[in-house]
């Protein structure tokens, strides 16, 4: 199959691309390379090296014998979007390629409108050509657990059957995110549903958990083909910063009391939800969702847990919480639908934080302290807060 | 009170700006024009003729006695909406300001964007200078019923009440609007909702019916403080429409089968929901919803209704529907926050539509035919329809 892969230059573009293109499908990725330039904005960046895109896909096909096609282009450019998809001819378009830190959404307020338009017009540019040039392209679209919230009601996979009154209907799962980024999953989400109903077009909305971890078996052939990990306050997931702040020797920062419960997923699972998302399309006129994550655990859980697998230890330290956000609730959802379609999920467990561990190690003199230290304040409404978001506080 | 009403030179912004000056309050309207342009771009403009906003301001002071400061702008410029909102220092924002057309947003994939982008970023700019400036400002911000869409349980004012596998929530009305129009003011709901969470802004989102009418106590008084009425397919709303048809001894044209039940309200109602939400603000933190809206009817018993009542009678024609939607279905809707905070509905009555005639056989001169045929087909995805939207058939 034919997969175009937006944001093929991330964090799980990159990873995607490549397992796709192991198990036989004719990959292109598409990416403008922002991710990159936000390091150079945060002054961040991967602890693990990352080698330039076009290295990436030529050392690909030296380990591979594959070909991965490699195009340069903002979304924000529909004449970008319109040409990768007359030209690559996809079948399936899988999109990354958004700003996707909560923290970075809220540093200012031109970061937010940053976030919102870069996602939201990107996706739409997407939806346009899919709706223009070949209705049959299937979009397996990334979105987030975050999209709901934390309601006191199980999440579903994205529709909720409803009673109200003695009548009935199947509606769109009630959203409540916790940061402008979560919100313009939230509109691309509503924004998918509608083109479905009015274009016919079939959409995968993969609403993904927080992912860890840093290998694949793609990854792992050549350190050319490392993906990133990031260990920042504004784009390390938890999991992996306190993997990182163990290594170093740091505390482990758990936000506030830490009962906030976050559902997870290994990033050897994500790839693998991606293929098998491509390769069971949605019907024509479907908006389907499925949750994209595998178990939930509550924040001090989480440290806990690298504090005891670290073999030197770790405190664990309650500091004041830059979210606005439960930090104690129920939390309950569905996640059978990926697992339905052959998903065997990788769970938490001591053998991948070891083998994290024994990766941090060998990268540990690349980080930056400061880089560690959370200052974005979701509580502050500025409308420029200037330079890098360290200086937010 | 101290009233910034954002879009106040539009078809409401202008009434609304002029009712509440008159009870007493002190306002200033911000405009950037671009409705007008917009007529420009369609070759349409209102039926009644409009005097510039520097006119009617004049013209506003000589009849009434009393000022409305006048501020050109455009909300997409943060300084411009950080500059009103620290000049003028209002406790109250009626923001009014975003592209209202739901065929406008639907013409292609520019105007779609154009339509996401111009509401959202502006509404997200005047969020963010009430959260950084003051947050005591009250947002009373105009939304739609649009946004609900016409699900088969009862629609409540904003929020629902859920039971779901033994837990309890109150989560978001259920969203499934029907154009990129529509789903800009659900972007902007989720958006506030959020801003209400985390930083306590005070908002009211007003999801308003299909207003008709064109005359209020204050636009009477003289003809340039008249406001605009819009007979095109792409800015005539469908009561409006149906009583120009009719004037003009065209058949009126109901889409489809005509069982789409639209709520509607008066604009003499408008303008004093409008009022009662300024003098009853929401509470700190408090994302409080009103559906403004009195009352619902079929779009064949409106066009029926208008037939009726035109002296010379009317035929009705059912043409193709433009719209991707149902044809026949239930309706129930709540409508009591605003009646329990005063309003006292004028229902549709053959006495507004008698006076409507008139006004309109005042002008009918003006009207240009070919812009009343609808031309925006919402299956069709296009990248750039090109010109004017007439020219997208």
């Amino acid at each position: 199959m034919k997969v175009l892969v937006l944001g093929g230059d991330g964090y799980l573009g990159w990873p995607t691309a490549m397992y796709l293109s192991a198990r036989g499908h004719e990959v292109a990725v598409l990416d403008n390379g922002v991710r990159r330039t936000y390091d150079a904005e945060l002054g961040s960046g991967s602890l693990v090296p990352i080698a330039s895109m076009a290295d990436r896909v030529k050392a690909w096909h030296e380990v591979s014998g594959k070909r991965i096609t490699n195009i340069h282009g903002d979304l924000m450019d529909a004449d970008v979007v319109y040409g990768a998809v007359r030209g690559f001819e996809p079948e399936s378009i899988v999109h990354f390629a958004e700003q996707r830190a909560a923290p970075y959404s809220m540093i200012d307020r031109k970061h937010a409108v940053y976030t919102q338009v870069n996602n939201v017009v990107g996706t739409l540019n997407v939806m346009y050509a899919i709706g223009e040039i070949d209705r049959d392209i299937h979009l397996v679209k990334l979105g987030t657990m975050g999209e709901y919230g934390y309601p006191n009601i199980d999440v579903e996979e994205g529709w909720l059957e409803v009673t109200h009154k003695g009548r009935s209907d199947r509606v769109l799962f009630p959203k409540k995110p916790g940061s402008f980024y979560h919100l313009s999953k939230v509109h691309d989400s509503h924004n998918l549903e509608f083109a479905c109903r009015v274009w016919g077009l079939r959409v995968t909305d993969l609403n993904q958990g927080i992912v860890y971890g840093q290998q694949t078996e793609e990854t792992a052939l050549d350190p050319r083909l490392a993906t990133r990990l990031d260990y920042d306050a504004v784009f390390g997931t938890v999991l992996n910063r306190f993997a990182i702040q163990a290594v170093l020797g740091l505390p482990l920062s758990v936000y506030g009391a830490g009962g906030q419960i976050r559902p997870i997923i290994d990033i050897r699972d994500t790839v693998d939800c991606i293929r098998l998302a491509c390769e069971n399309p949605a019907d024509a006129g479907e908006f389907r969702v499925f949750n994209q994550a595998t178990e939930a655990f509550p924040l001090r859980e989480m440290a806990k847990l690298v504090a005891d697998t670290h073999p030197g230890g770790a405190q664990i330290e309650h500091v004041e919480n830059p979210r606005v956000e439960l930090e104690e609730h129920e939390y309950s959802f569905a996640h059978t639908a990926l697992e339905s379609l052959g998903l065997v999920p990788h769970l938490l467990s001591d053998t991948l934080l070891t083998s994290m561990f024994s990766i941090i190690e060998q990268h540990k003199d690349r980080v930056d302290l400061d880089a560690l230290k959370p200052t974005v304040d979701w509580r502050r409404a500025s409308n420029d807060s200037s330079a890098k978001a360290g200086t937010t506080a």
